[in-house]
């Protein structure tokens, strides 16, 4: 249709005078968005915030947001640091829900237990929203008042409570609990791998998302036990290694730049997504939901 | 929450007279709604327009919607019975958006022709909703007028059009198509494997959905080429065969059944899936979007 459409409104202005005859613009797509963006669009990762985890199928870039969780986040750092996570495994692949890896030992006096980051943390469920940049998502939301992007994570806010928190969207970071609010902490982790399932938004500490190599949890084979556990010991994943990106030396980093979600140039990418002007779309939408706009990822360009 | 406010009223209820101390009512939950459910509740697949598809892992089992679109769906059912499918490939699996199957042949002189199926039909993106039974989503949507569901399957309605249509929730099976309306029909099929890509919606024909084995789909290997297809011809999924369930025999049928979404357990569901009392959740919720209630299916006890 925007095509088509183009096309009809070009034969109409045929008829009137040059100066009413201005080229038509290209309407943005998510591609034009991209290329028009400057390198002031973009950000590195934070190395002090972002973890490399080895699996059998290579390696998953995952950032954490300290603005979400800071004590997470803190956690997490101090586990990766200890070599908490270093050959444990991936535990639980539920189909069209999360991975999740930790410690799979179930009998809870042989199990893991950290030296210097904690095994469990109160909960980080939400944060004040004042002091938190937000770009809200135009089109509303089925669960929050406001839906949008902070610091390029998908983030909602309470105008009523005053309150904001990280969204489960396809590809975000929680951190396991039990059935309590303290229980979590970051030892155990998962990652969202289907419809995000929002339900989950408050009552578990999501605090990161996968930036790069995601293909490599969500290919794995489903867990067929209850919850999408795997049954016995050996179908369990093994993890090499987790390293923060600041502890790798410098050519083991991954080069990699994220989209600031505070820019023009996200803001045009968020109307791109919600009028799709790409040739395929017969029907260009008009609307959004906040974890259908992709948050960009791209190498960084070598250094000059 | 759920567990402490229940037992917060109970401790407000314990100086009233013992008539208003009826026990509390257990608060519904998933399991709850389905451990209630009658046999009238169920229905069985329809076997003529059902098939089961045999790839490398397992079968996937797909019920087609002659509902939503009968040209598709009986355009699919002569493919299948002709063999179409019988030794093509699985082509596409990108993440968080699709796994495609057809003729991965890319030289169209080359490609397999459907002798008694078409290789394209006009567009069935949408339908009258007159006729079509439809239970609402009390909680709205982003993207449709009224979002809920219909003989099964996730569905929208605009009662200004009194249109209605497939939504592309996980697991619904769409027919690819170029750029045209009239370019799809079922040769090439895909399943939905990501967050709902909803922008899909009236784009293209959606008229199915995975009942059983979706994961035989969803842990493929991703595709590393532009829009997730395989890059070699070596890395396509073979399609060992295709058949209609009716066309089986007796004893190799799939024996499911699937619970209708007309009944008041249906909507029980829905209402359990909006609150939820599970004991690990501390926030109800209170809310659910259309693709965050499942859909449930279940093997059918054995005739006696």
């Amino acid at each position: 249709m925007p095509r088509h459409a183009a096309h009809a409104l070009a034969l109409a202005l045929a008829g009137l005078p040059l100066a009413a005859q201005s080229p038509q613009p290209t309407p943005p797509t998510t591609a034009g968005v991209l290329a028009a963006t400057t390198a002031a669009d973009w950000r590195p990762l934070d190395a002090e915030n972002t973890l490399v985890m080895e699996v059998a199928g290579g390696s998953v870039v995952i950032e954490l947001s300290a603005a979400f969780a800071p004590g997470h986040a803190a956690n997490v750092r101090a586990l990766v640091r200890e070599g908490f996570f270093d050959g444990l495994t991936v535990n639980r692949v539920q189909d069209n829900y999360v991975v999740q890896w930790g410690d799979g030992e179930e009998d809870e006096a042989k199990s893991r237990v950290p030296k210097v980051g904690k095994a469990a943390l109160p909960a980080e469920f939400d944060r004040p929203a004042a002091g938190l940049p937000f770009t809200p998502n135009p089109d509303g939301d089925v669960y929050a008042p406001e839906a949008g992007w902070s610091g390029g994570f998908p983030a909602a806010r309470d105008p009523k409570t005053g309150r904001a928190w990280m969204i489960h969207c396809y590809g975000v970071l929680g951190a396991g609990r039990g059935n309590t609010a303290d229980s979590g902490g970051g030892a155990q982790l998962f990652v969202v791998t289907g419809h995000s399932p929002r339900h989950l938004d408050r009552n578990i500490t999501a605090f990161g998302r996968v930036m790069k190599g995601i293909e490599h949890l969500t290919s794995l084979p489903r867990g067929t036990g209850p919850l999408g556990f795997y049954e016995k010991a050996e179908q369990r994943v093994p993890i090499r290694r987790v390293r923060m990106v600041a502890d790798l030396p410098e050519a083991e980093r991954p080069k990699l730049e994220v989209l600031r979600t505070d820019t023009d140039s996200f803001r045009a990418l968020i109307e791109a997504r919600r009028h799709r002007h790409e040739e395929w779309f017969l029907d260009p939408v008009g609307k959004v939901e906040v974890c259908n706009v992709p948050l960009p990822v791209r190498e960084a360009k070598p250094a000059r």
